[in-house]
């Protein structure tokens, strides 16, 4: 029976992995570590033997023992703080609870001294500001990290390349694109348009006004259950070392996103830039190549970008009531 | 009057760097932090007006207080658990005292909100290993950095790249080759085989063989001396934002290193290597190219390698007395 230890396991990533797992119809077991308590009440796990341990991953001798005791043979390492903003405003904070927790689990499997196989997440913001050099990333691009967020990633990055030719770890590793999808949380920007505008829609208001970033962006963003998908075939067939983008393959503006919502609540939105929501450095445009996954995992996303929206927009609709 | 905060201030590249400043004769005030109390009552300090905190840099709320007070004009950041064979054994305590104490720095001036000119002292490790694919590294290079040492050093620069162009921080950078020179402990390669060799000498032994780990790596060591004026000429002159090398430009494998030793001794040395002083992954040849900081600082190296080497073991003689 396959034992997964899952860090962020209260997470909005996790959640979906739980189903994807429960999905596959086959006994499994799961310890979940998080800082918070997941809200998994409603969740019927039929298949999955399923614990919890509130930790912070900061705390090492802890997780070793947790390590020790629970001998998980994969550990899907989705503890992040993952926000690119949030970096910004206490870039301390953001580094320690990606790089320096991730490092403490490398430690803790180290010290175990078992093969476990880790799946290190990383970030499509990794690839950094090359506007008008590249128009699609690839794994073997050149990194230009822009903001402290993406600099954690990549240090998680080059933690985990040592310890596979240092330390004979088991390491497949992603570089995840903007993730979509029902339950994710409205600090992340698809999330925040969908909740407004569902919430403006259900007022009544005929006259639509959506404060914004510069929607101009353009990002690459793939449904959270492709994504999950993706994550337990590379702990099951992916080369340990190798580094693989977990992406859609298409760029969407944030503009784009926010007429295809508006089409579907049949809604006239404008939107207004509030400069506060501009950050120090950005990255004009993230389009990832998912052409490895699908030449050497015989991974691609299934889910449309419309499918998508409309289970975002459902879900807020569902929350609000 | 100039203020330089110098953290990592007992160890060697400060000593060397207060008596450089010494030889200046001009007024200048120095606060020095370190962990450890320094070890400088022997030196007359004529014009520099010294201070001393014995402060843990990862204790940010104390460093944010100690540079609100002294509002320093320059920051020369020595700090550093700088042993790559260190690394290998407790990446997490080197990865926290490299990269997370930077980080701590970086805040504290950020916080200060007062234009600070900070000196980031990196790695030629950092470049890691291109051998066969390059015979001299220059600052424009890929990096592929193999230890957790080079590892921690490389997301120190990145850092530091995001708190220029994110956060407007007046930050230059240095890739620092390996130092040699008088006063430099036993820890590092060079100064292990003088001690050894001068106490070979001392005690009269007709045959010596020295214990080494591999003796075919090839290394740019830089005098001490010569780098502490590229320090200061940078905090002065460097242009924030970027990198420079510190390097000799001619590369030295240990095997020469030891026979030139030897023959300053006078000695007969055969050598053999320690399999247990071997590391996991290692580069095999590091030069630089300090084109660019001659021409951009105008700064070369003065002191020979014959001469760096006669006052290393001038050091351990008198050390042994």
């Amino acid at each position: 029976m396959d034992r997964y230890l899952i860090t962020g396991f209260s997470g909005f990533v996790s959640r979906h992995f739980l189903e994807f797992l429960e999905g596959l119809q086959k006994r499994v077991s799961v310890l979940g570590l998080d800082l918070v308590q997941p809200d998994f009440g409603s969740h019927r796990l039929g298949h999955i033997q399923l614990g919890f341990e509130k930790v912070d991953l900061l705390d090492r001798e802890r997780l070793e023992k947790i390590i020790f005791k629970f001998q998980p043979n994969f550990i899907l390492h989705l503890a992040s703080y993952s926000s690119v903003a949030f970096s910004w405003v206490n870039p301390v904070l953001s580094f320690m609870n990606n790089t320096n927790i991730f490092l403490n689990v490398l430690e803790a499997v180290r010290s175990a001294n078992s093969r476990i196989r880790i799946l290190s997440v990383g970030s499509s913001e990794e690839y950094g500001d090359l506007l008008g050099r590249k128009k699609m990333f690839h794994e073997e691009d050149i990194l230009c990290p822009v903001s402290p967020y993406a600099v954690a990633r990549v240090s998680q990055e080059m933690l985990s390349k040592v310890y596979v030719k240092g330390f004979g770890l088991d390491i497949v590793l992603t570089r995840s694109f903007n993730h979509i999808g029902p339950g994710q949380k409205e600090t992340f920007v698809v999330a925040s348009f969908a909740k407004r505008l569902v919430e403006m829609k259900k007022s009544g208001s005929s006259f639509s006004k959506l404060m914004t970033g510069d929607t101009s962006l353009i990002r690459d963003f793939v449904d959270v259950r492709d994504v999950v998908r993706a994550y337990d075939a590379l702990l099951k067939k992916g080369r340990g070392g190798e580094i693989y983008n977990i992406c859609s393959g298409t760029g969407y503006s944030l503009a784009e996103i926010i007429r295809q919502m508006a089409s579907i609540l049949e809604m006239q939105v404008i939107t207004e830039m509030d400069k506060k929501l501009i950050r120090p450095s950005d990255n004009r445009m993230i389009i990832g190549s998912n052409e490895k996954m699908l030449r050497d995992i015989g991974w691609e996303p299934k889910i449309s970008m419309k499918k998508s929206l409309e289970d975002v927009i459902h879900y807020w609709n569902q929350i609000d009531r």
